[in-house]
């Protein structure tokens, strides 16, 4: 696995300068990769320059810009105000069904990230309406692989996938259907991340099966991928397709996990080179420390029929089909299969929607006893010229591994995994709806990167010193309940602590007052409330929770003990805390 | 409002024969009353009482069965095993679309109460397919009001709900998707509980509209509808269509709610006499201690069109029409609806979906600032001849206040309140998806009822001893977060109880020891588990939360101090109490 560059979480204070440096770099980049299929609309220099000089300001007047001038590269079905988005159809970006000139407004998804320092370089290609997998399906022309310029770029994201790859931009703005912000993932060695649907906002982005759609970001390092789309998340309380984090959500993956891994059977439509590669990929994953567990896979490849083969492609006739229908710039096998939407009954769609909701409960059945289920991102990585002679079935092919994920409500994380066919390889770490932490932590820890906190809202810090330590008893508690390790710390200098006459062995933290104790080891794990409740409601006698002063002054929910157990346990501060008590013994 | 018997919670303990005596008792009223047409199927008295033996034995032999020996009414949309499921339409139960002749297996809704004791006497009548609000549309007759027989019964749930209000069944079964188990409690003068959409399992049950159908209970109390309604819910876990209680679900209603209250053009459809008994309703809600605040219904209004007038209607021919269409036996009115829904594109359904979705979040908007909706369930009360002359319009005008709740996700309880135009008057409590435990608990005021609990599982018991008990400064926390009040209690004799010097006021409470302290006065809260972990997150110092013995040798999660608080504060454990401590100042 490929090591990455790692971005800190904490906003990014620039020196004075830096975002126009970087947007100036971007736009010599592009001219020395000579890929002009990349863009749709690619802002002027002085244009993208003066935006910069904008973010540049507010970091210099001390605002904490996270992304500050960061490149942006975004789709062109995604709104960005003040420019056409024409969605890969010259024509949509003028007419009534599309937004008649320019877009009044920026997607939500991408406002979040302008507002947090990113600077947009313009629109990018992409197969017509995010209908494909390959990048070809374009009249802006075929958007060639980054390295591999007879190969494809992989679809339907290609142009924003391409502009990271090639070190143009820093995060790409895609959508993912079918897979569209995973294969370009794949195919150009770079990280996409696909929420669970609706929990970044698709308002402003031109729908391709709206019960399905999710904007996605492309980077070439994990971290920033998570940081971006942790912004994204939740930008549009009034989207009628939000979802919202669980109160219970999962905001760890445990040190051991388990991992499906699909059959020998299941792995068939993979190129030779592909299998090979990712057989190591599965050997990588157990590097980590997790344990595989192989699931029969047939019926989630059943299931993804039901995208195209299916009534649920009428989805992409409502959103632009009527449209399509007189558009003379209609790229041929998009709208012929945009067209195959018009004529289905709504009595088929809600039967199929209605297989969709029992394929779902079969797959969260396949996935019981798995925190995770990892896969190839695609089967192999054609040609373009081997695409145009069959636009139809290879594409197909390229969705075996994503075309289900979406309509069975799994989130994904595609990510790099060495090389196979002399190009890149990469597989997807895929997990239930809502449990996206789970996905970026294994990706994290394959990728040898920290990852980062994904889910931006409502965990809770809680100090443990004993028992719940990393390696002691009771620390599976808080991995089952998806809790997260975050830092090792000290208390304040106001605690004693005793070892209690418990089963297993415990100590209790004791607060007796400033500089009459002294700083007790221990670690800080999050956990969200619903988990943070349950775990409470499981305490047993002496222990308690509340407040606890850490060593820097800030206090977090911590372990304390009862009076009574407290005055009959043996005093242990001295050893500084309980790892060190049990090793003077 | 009417006052109601309270059926507690806990286990019956039948005396021997019970069930039996209620059954014989059930089945002398059937033939009392003379309604034939109540019943589609009514199992012969031999089964019933053969069944009824059954639970008198499990009881005799010391089984815990909450419903022992009630009986049950099951609208023949609903599978029992054994029995035709008719849905109103002789030919549909014998037809492959149908049951072949008999139900292999009961609805998991039904196996819930049967498992719990309830003995079914049969199936009931219903506008077939479970389509109307009238029950007046089935070819085993017009279901009469159960004391005005020249009136509608309301339908589509007619015949179990007018088993119920005959005294005949306990327990009605029915399901609701336009109103179906909410206007036939209006006129029946019982209580209709709808949950939100998901949570009781829809499985073994005809689908009227599969996207919104919800199955629903008739009682003549309040509390027995909740207790049956909370043991069907998540009966069945493979249920494609289910939805799980979340972590943070609100358990309880605040004491001094707001309640949002329609403006009085959106309360022209009602008749005169209604309308007049809706002002009483409004002011007997006020008188619970409610707060109320008017707002504008016209968009919640107007979404009730997409039901029947748009798109949605192909979800009743997805679910029968292929059947309906070469039924003889069809109903005319009936057979016209569902027709108008074959033609219907999923363009077009896809198009009304997304304006439902929309209509969501006006919805969401409207009621922000208020826990709940109050509005009349129907507007009047027809005569049986009047809907013949007149089949649509009036069943369209008494769905005014309903067909809108499942579409814009809501729950919704209907309850008696008084009379009107020499009938019986109903209103509805209406609340947020997943609030419906706030509905029951206005409507439990309402009717002088304890209500109960609605949600099984989850919830943590929190023993509050100081500042957050009623009436404290500090217990509108726990009302925020919904908690619920359960009880006033005492700790063990472990305890000791110290004035803190903190603000506000709070006392601090410490184990000391079994006999070393007194028992110290408490009330026991009801939080979920998310709301518990967001109430000790936001816990400031010194305060800690912990297990706490109580004086019947049970443990809590309860409040505790540091060491350090306690040493410093003043000990009033003597006064036995926090409140009484304060008394004696």
């Amino acid at each position: 696995m490929t090591g990455t560059t790692v971005l800190p979480d904490e906003p990014t204070v620039s020196p004075a300068g830096t975002a126009e440096v970087r947007v100036r770099l971007a736009y010599a980049r592009i001219d020395e990769v000579d890929r002009p299929e990349v863009w749709i609309t690619l802002l002027p220099l002085g244009e993208a320059v003066a935006a910069a000089r904008a973010v540049d300001a507010q970091v210099a007047a001390g605002a904490a810009l996270p992304l500050a001038g960061l490149t942006l590269a975004v789709k062109d079905n995604v709104d960005v105000r003040g420019l056409p988005t024409t969605a890969g159809c010259p024509s949509f970006a003028t007419s009534p069904a599309g937004r008649a000139g320019a877009a009044a407004v920026s997607a939500p998804a991408v406002r979040a990230l302008v507002d947090a320092g990113a600077v947009v370089l313009g629109k990018t290609n992409l197969d017509q309406f995010a209908t494909g997998l390959v990048g070809v399906r374009s009249p802006y022309g075929a958007v060639r692989h980054a390295t591999l310029p007879e190969r494809v770029s992989g679809g339907s994201s290609s142009g924003s996938a391409v502009a990271v790859a090639l070190g143009i931009a820093d995060i790409g703005i895609g959508t993912d259907t079918a897979g569209s912000g995973r294969v370009p993932a794949a195919f150009g060695g770079i990280v996409g991340i696909k929420t669970t649907v609706g929990l970044v906002p698709t308002t402003g982005v031109v729908p391709a099966c709206r019960s399905y759609d999710v904007v996605t970001t492309f980077t070439r390092d994990l971290d920033l991928g998570v940081l971006a789309t942790r912004l994204m998340t939740g930008a549009d309380p009034g989207d009628p397709a939000r979802r919202a984090w669980p109160a219970d959500v999962r905001l760890g993956l445990r040190a051991a996990p388990m991992v499906a891994v699909p059959r020998d059977d299941d792995l068939a439509p993979l190129s030779p080179g592909w299998r090979a590669a990712f057989d190591d990929a599965v050997a990588a994953v157990r590097a980590t420390g997790a344990r595989t567990r192989t699931v029969d896979l047939s019926g989630m490849l059943d299931a993804a029929r039901l995208l195209y083969d299916g009534a649920i492609v009428a989805e992409r006739y409502e959103a632009v089909g009527s449209f399509l229908e007189h558009a003379a710039d209609a790229d041929p096998t998009v709208a012929t299969i945009i067209a195959a939407g018009r004529d289905i009954t709504a009595d088929a769609y809600i039967t199929d929607r209605a297989r969709v909701a029992t394929a779902r409960v079969a797959a969260l059945e396949l996935l019981d006893g798995s925190d995770l289920l990892l896969l190839p991102t695609t089967t192999e990585h054609p040609t373009i010229a081997a695409v145009r002679a069959d636009p139809v079935a290879i594409n197909r092919r390229l969705g075996t591994y994503t075309n289900f994920v979406n309509l069975l409500d799994l989130a994904a994380v595609a990510i790099p995994a060495g090389s196979a066919d002399g190009g890149p390889f990469g597989v997807t770490v895929l997990a239930r709806a809502f449990d996206d932490q789970l996905a970026v932590d294994l990706a994290a820890r394959l990728l040898g990167t920290a990852g980062g906190l994904l889910i931006s809202a409502g965990g809770v810090e809680v100090l443990v010193v004993g028992a719940h330590l990393r390696g002691q008893p009771l620390n599976p508690e808080l991995e089952a309940l998806g809790g997260r390790f975050e830092r090792s710390v000290g208390t304040s200098d106001a605690y004693r602590l005793v070892a209690l006459d418990t089963q297993p062995r415990k100590p209790g933290l004791l607060r007796v007052g400033s500089g009459d104790g002294a700083s007790i080891a221990g670690e800080v794990w999050r956990l969200s409330p619903g988990a943070l409740g349950r775990f409470l409601a499981d305490l047993p006698a002496p222990m308690s929770l509340g407040p606890v002063e850490l060593s820097d002054g800030t206090w977090v929910v911590g372990f304390g003990c009862t009076v009574e157990a407290g005055a009959g346990g043996t005093d242990i501060t001295a050893a500084g805390g309980w790892l060190a008590a049990q090793a003077d013994h």
